[in-house]
């Protein structure tokens, strides 16, 4: 398997972006993003996208050129149109908007309409949470329907994730970032080239019954929201927040509406930074210090297993699986890059 | 069983809480919230908590005629010291704090320490929504450790609920409420008297193994978290939130500590209200229209079934336990009440 240092990949990506027509600032801030999800480990949500964001650029569902704006803001809030730029730079803009409000204002809402594709939404929220600021961030995907609402037989939403980070200036942020329905698509990909089962709770095949066989899925099946009623709720409210509520409907874009949510606030309202740390650390200490039970070798926070993996990939580099190298090689030459 | 009406049922709860030493609004303002969560059918966190509260005042965890008070705030944000008044009460006063701040100054946070037990969060959310204000609430009990975290094989949080309402001027406000826990435990306790297995994946016995034995958790188990390792995550941001971030372990009660975070948003910060009702309206519409799968009778939405309750146990009235019947009888013979 190819193997890259982060500063290859990065090179690599940009290179693409720009021989596909960005200028080089968004193409190197679109790299990072990416690059930045292969060290935390979430390989689908990194350089995995290029051959995507090429055809997106092709049909005109990215410009590769365009840069979000501000459409509305007060000293807390803001609307932000992405203009279909990448997501990950309406992503990176509407945050550093939140950040910086929260920062002089103590408390954001800042949401973003015609939004490209933002991938791993904790790329985004750690940056908050590493400047002290406690951030939540959602995306509804109502027009890509897949997953069912609980108790539903066909698919009505996204996989409309969420992410909650707050800050640990002694590590790495707290950072919990989630899909809203039970498993990703990606996921049901890799065990049906495996022949292996799902998790049971998973999915519905075509007709609404519940399977754990992945052929079910492709066959027209559809996700199944996590944890029930509950998670069928958060995804709900996902669906609200970055549509109804933020007017992303009226952005339409060629073939999807897109919106993101975002509520942030400095976390110093309440205390001096010092004390936070400090009674954090020691509810920390108490979750770590559980004994597992079995099956399990410890008790992971949110966001550990990610940092984890950038320590191991910034040392040792980052694989790359021959069929995503094969495909990136391809796209590359498309746009005249020879890798 | 004994049925009352709402109205007879606030008049016997405020008359209780009144010989208990409350004064007369105080005894009013928690009665309310309390029979509002008869009527929305979760009779858990209603009158059947009579006989705790009256115990809780003897041993000073509930200050009968305490008041909450602001300890700090700004234009958008608050720190509610509750001083172990009713919890209702100091949720009502720091949901309304946060509502007028949005109201005002279109973002808000307001945290609140020293609260009792609050009950169910929704009766507090609702309240924001029918205002036109969104609101999410959590609350973390960390000294009350009744939940395991993922992975891990004993309690260290407790069942730390969460909630999100949004308007919804045409219905009731889309209100999601829930306990991160697997279950609740009173849900173990009707288990275990009707002699029934627990759903797979609710909780462990004391040994750190899995069980769907009711009798395995009252011999010293734990509850899960719902949904793996999201609903866990969800468990410990509710804790951080209302824990370090607040400080709540600088205000310690007599055997707990308990601090409650909100944040709160006008509806109106993106469009106008009618805007938002009719794209919300079409997202619903979209949702109550998936067929239902085998098993279900409809798709319903977060708060529906607590809005039906609500319908029905106002015009037909409201059963009460001929055990919680005894009990408050009792409780209320302790304070020299006879009903």
């Amino acid at each position: 398997m190819p193997n890259f240092s982060k500063d290859d990949l990065l090179k690599i990506a940009s290179s693409i972006f720009c021989a596909a027509g960005a200028v080089d600032d968004i193409a190197q801030q679109v790299s990072e993003v990416l690059v930045l999800n292969n060290l935390a480990g979430h390989d689908s949500h990194g350089i995995l996208r290029i051959p995507e964001y090429l055809k997106s650029i092709e049909t005109g569902e990215i410009v590769p050129n365009a840069r979000p704006e501000i459409l509305s803001e007060s000293v807390t809030t803001a609307l932000v149109g992405g203009n279909w730029a990448f997501g990950q730079l309406t992503g990176l803009y509407a945050v550093d908007l939140a950040i910086s409000k929260a920062k002089k204002n103590q408390v954001s809402v800042v949401a973003a309409v015609q939004a490209g594709h933002t991938g791993r939404l904790a790329a985004f929220t750690d940056r908050a949470a590493k400047q002290g600021v406690v951030m939540f961030m959602t995306i509804g995907t109502t027009m890509q329907p897949v997953t069912a609402p609980y108790g539903g037989s066909t698919a009505v939403m996204g996989t409309n994730p969420m992410a909650f980070s707050l800050p640990y200036l002694g590590g790495a942020p707290i950072s919990l970032d989630f899909a809203t329905s039970a498993i990703a698509a990606g996921k049901i990909k890799v065990a049906h080239a495996n022949q292996e089962n799902l998790p049971p709770n998973s999915i519905l095949d075509k007709y609404g019954r519940p399977s754990i066989d992945p052929q079910d899925f492709i066959d027209g099946g559809v996700l199944l929201p996590f944890g029930g009623h509950k998670g069928y709720g958060l995804a709900l409210i996902a669906e609200l927040l970055s549509g109804p509520l933020i007017g992303s409907e009226k952005f339409p874009g060629i073939n999807k509406k897109n919106g993101i949510f975002i509520f942030a606030f400095d976390a110093e309202i309440f205390r001096p930074a010092d004390e936070y740390e400090k009674s954090l650390e020691e509810v920390l200490g108490r979750i770590k210090s559980v004994p597992p039970r079995e099956g399990f070798k410890e008790v992971l926070l949110p966001g550990e297993r990610g940092v984890r993996s950038v320590e191991r990939r910034e040392q040792d580099g980052i694989p790359v699986a021959e069929s995503t190298w094969k495909a990136i090689c391809l796209a590359a030459k498309s746009v005249g890059v020879n890798l």
